[in-house]
């Protein structure tokens, strides 16, 4: 997949991976840069690493004290280059007939992109799409929600979303926009077989502008004891229904 | 709904919740104690507290340092006692035809059970049952991924898994688990009305014990560029595809 070149960062810059699926997909990805590694001598054995590498053997509680609080490292901590950009044209010339592709509105929560993200590798989608200034920078706690998918799902992060959306049209894409305030039930919506999912932030729901790039709106058939589902969850359930569809 | 008495509990072990949904949600529970609230002005209009509940006013600094560190408090902070025990057999007996009940088995993660409450409330799901020895605590960080779910959802902690599955069954419950390894769809095992969804933890997936205590084992549609779901996404799909079968 062509790429924009990035140049390498400064280390403080550099996001810091955790946990054993994210370490391990980060090194298995030809696109991505490890920089550096820390891992417990009981965790080494589970990791090929690459000779390139710089690997410093450190013991549990030296680890914690690179990472958040808290933060389940599971003996292996990387500093890493973020990935080189992607173009929204490179992914959607590459898509077969069926697979989805997700469209984010706002969604700056580094725990639902990253779940979103294993949920769209777990659906098989050809990507997902975000607006720059309005999504969260790889981050290692982005990267441990999304259980390796980091790697492996296509990230776009375009400038305006908007205009997104109509390259997105032009590429066949029918736009499902899920909105409470929809009268149509997604099962509904979900007629034609390349299906963009457009999702909006929890609470404030996707921006009026973005609701009108879409081809439909829908709504999951949810009860009026909650406001709305974790955006997470939803993105999951449309996933799902577009691939039973 | 009929509950076990408990006693009030100490000051150190009473759970903290935060953020504007939890703690409007535990106020507005007739059956939560609220021990004491910590506010600010700006936020404090936003609520109604009853009489009997003490109220501190602080700035946000100081409430920052009465939840864990960045957990987004909003302005409001809660002392509680944690809810009294339900029992089986009650939310059993109060199900209407078309409810689900949910099962977890060993999943311990306070954010996967408050995101599986929230949904459980989205898909009017008469409750969820978890082993105790193997579930978390009413907590901070479950109330505010249950967004006021906490309050609303029957919860019923058992002590036996088994038995309790069994007991389900008696109900006239058709109880479906989830797994990855198993060959029917999801979709094709979800026919008879009344559905106890059977998830187990992610990784371990759920013990073989409770896997016999279920009428179908059923997987969902995954590719296999990942191992599972996050499992509040895999009991999202499973709720809405009892929801729309």
């Amino acid at each position: 997949m062509r790429r924009k070149a990035r140049t390498a960062s400064k280390a403080e810059n550099r996001p810091r991976f955790w946990g054993r699926h994210a370490v391990a997909a980060a090194l298995q990805n030809p696109e991505r840069t490890v920089a550096k590694i820390w891992v417990t001598r009981e965790a080494a054995g589970s990791f090929e690493f690459g000779r390139d590498v710089p690997v410093t053997y450190a013991d549990a509680a030296d680890l914690g004290r690179l990472v958040p609080r808290d933060a389940p490292h599971q003996g292996i901590v990387a500093e890493v280059e973020r990935l080189p950009d992607i173009w929204l044209a490179d992914i959607l010339d590459g898509a077969s007939e069926r697979r989805p592709l997700l469209v984010l509105d706002q969604v700056t929560d580094p725990h639902n992109v990253g779940a979103i993200l294993r949920s769209a590798a777990a659906f098989d989608a050809i990507g997902i799409v975000t607006q720059d200034r309005h999504a969260p920078p790889e981050s290692g706690a982005l990267a441990k929600a999304a259980s390796g998918a980091l790697e492996t799902v296509p990230w776009v992060r375009v400038v305006n979303l908007s205009r997104a959306l109509d390259e997105i049209a032009e590429a066949g894409f029918w736009r499902v926009g899920l909105t409470g305030e929809a009268e149509m039930a997604l099962g509904e919506a979900l007629g034609p077989p390349r299906v963009a999912l457009v999702l909006g932030a929890e609470g404030e729901g996707m921006r009026h502008n973005t609701e009108l790039h879409c081809d439909a709106l829908a709504r999951l058939p949810i009860s009026d004891r909650v406001e709305s589902l974790n955006v997470s969850n939803a993105a999951a359930i449309a996933l799902y229904a577009a691939t039973v569809a």
